[in-house]
């Protein structure tokens, strides 16, 4: 493999941004139209996704996300920088089927890529990349914003990422897989009711427990959430299941808290920020206890 | 190992800019006061730096190879995000000696900790730095600048990086070894030189002759370099060791072209920028037939 080789064919291509200068350089002059912010996010074969996984999926992920992280800060993304590990034993065609999932996601995301790093390497497939983004307000939408009171909401479906990565090493479901594989983030309109509507913010990459609980703390409260309101992406009144798929990561939606408690379109309201620390869970009323693991820690 | 638990213990407390937020949350707020670049380099065990060197010394490697770049292109560090893939059998005690080395350096060149990302796995040490500078002019100085004629200076001395491998491979000059662990890089006050005076300029990374013939292919040019004028790590009249301390890598100098053929302080000139393309190699006026290889490509 020759470095400089495989970033002609596949990488080079892919740069129009002004700032990148065609990735002659060794710098990108950023874009920065107001306030900008950045998010840096690495997977590693293994950890984060299988090493038999398609590698077009693989590179459509690891920009879904960093996107995600934009969207849930009311952020649009902007300029990606990206470090690619590769390991010897995988071959040209497997970069390039990577290198296209990577531009087909940043071509629906509009960002721009504007360098990064290429090395080869013996070890498990490790890609890291930063992402810029333009922020919609000000400054982007913290976790700390949360105030005792707010109600917390959630897009889309909790548990496709743990359904999936289960129908990835059992076999099961090819629609779950193709939610591990390809994560259904948040999409760009989410990232302006963030900016209209939220005191806190984040999205639910290691599971909406643990993830609710960090917002909640940061914001100095604890979390109430009514479990019977989450939205499943497999419906269950099984409470190990409702729990298991509340834990599971790799859901990439958007959690948030708002002043208020309307209809907020494409989020489901799920709970509240309390008063005293830690999670209160219930389901249809009655207190249930949290399950010793919250999410994936990683 | 617990990767928050590292991170509180060992990252969050470097983490002072106020557009990190701490490191609590997703996504950090960048610091843009005008042209901001932003250059990205990973640095892998058994490539970049051996296994057994000291964790420190990896530390300071990775944000000097990257400071490098900032420098080259007049312009100052600013702040960094870090990516660690963190092999499980390397210890804590280990984690701990190469933060305080990333910390030590960013102190050095004033450099911000923003985020990044922490993972274990079972491959090899692998670490990815973002850097963002600050331009000291209105752009940074780039490699394509450079006209038929210019003069074409170097600051330091070229050859270290290669002498400090052999030593730390086959044991030698711990001097030569310590230039290899941790690259002597241009100071700051070299960028204000490149701002002020060059018309090109780049950072020698792979080798003398290699980053010559780029800086001058990328300004439309070739490179006349005076092989008696190069100032080396290790001085000698030997042209194959001549050649083998201009081709290997891990200097970290600046090759700026500038239009002026005068004294410039801390830099020496060792050739022009030719009309012809290619690389035209002369020892005291003789023409010397170029190396197979012209430098480390990686």
């Amino acid at each position: 493999m020759d470095e400089h080789t495989w970033i002609e064919r596949y990488i080079a291509p892919m740069v129009t941004s002004e700032g990148a200068d065609a990735l002659r350089d060794d710098v990108a002059l950023l874009t920065a139209l107001g306030p900008t912010i950045a998010t840096m996010d690495t997977l590693v074969e293994g950890v984060h996704f299988l090493p038999t996984d398609p590698m077009s999926s693989v590179g459509q992920k690891l920009v879904r996300v960093n996107v995600s992280d934009i969207h849930a800060k009311a952020a649009e993304p902007l300029e990606a920088l990206l470090s690619i590990a590769w390991p010897g034993n995988r071959t040209e065609q497997a970069f390039a089927q990577f290198m296209s999932g990577v531009q087909m996601d940043l071509d629906t995301f509009g960002v721009s890529l504007i360098g990064g790093d290429l090395v080869h390497h013996d070890g498990p497939l490790t890609l890291t990349l930063t992402l810029t983004g333009r922020c919609l307000g000000k400054a982007p939408v913290r976790r700390t914003g949360g105030r005792v009171g707010d109600t917390l909401y959630i897009n889309g479906e909790i548990g496709w990422g743990g359904i999936g990565l289960k129908a990835a090493r059992e076999g099961g479901d090819p629609h779950a897989l193709e939610h591990y594989q390809v994560p259904r983030i948040s999409p760009a309109t989410a990232a302006h009711t963030v900016a209209d509507l939220a005191s806190a913010s984040m999205d639910v990459s290691d599971g909406l427990l643990i993830d609710a609980l960090r917002l909640a703390t940061a914001s100095g409260c604890g979390a109430a959430i009514d479990l019977e309101r989450v939205p499943l992406a497999s419906p269950t009144t099984e409470l190990a299941e409702i729990l298991a798929q509340c834990t599971a990561g790799d859901d990439y939606r958007i959690l948030l808290s708002a002043q208020q408690n309307k209809v907020i379109p494409g989020f489901t309201r799920v709970g509240t920020l309390t008063e005293s620390p830690g999670l209160d869970l219930r389901y249809d009323g009655q207190r249930v206890n949290p399950p010793s693991t919250l999410g994936f820690e990683h």
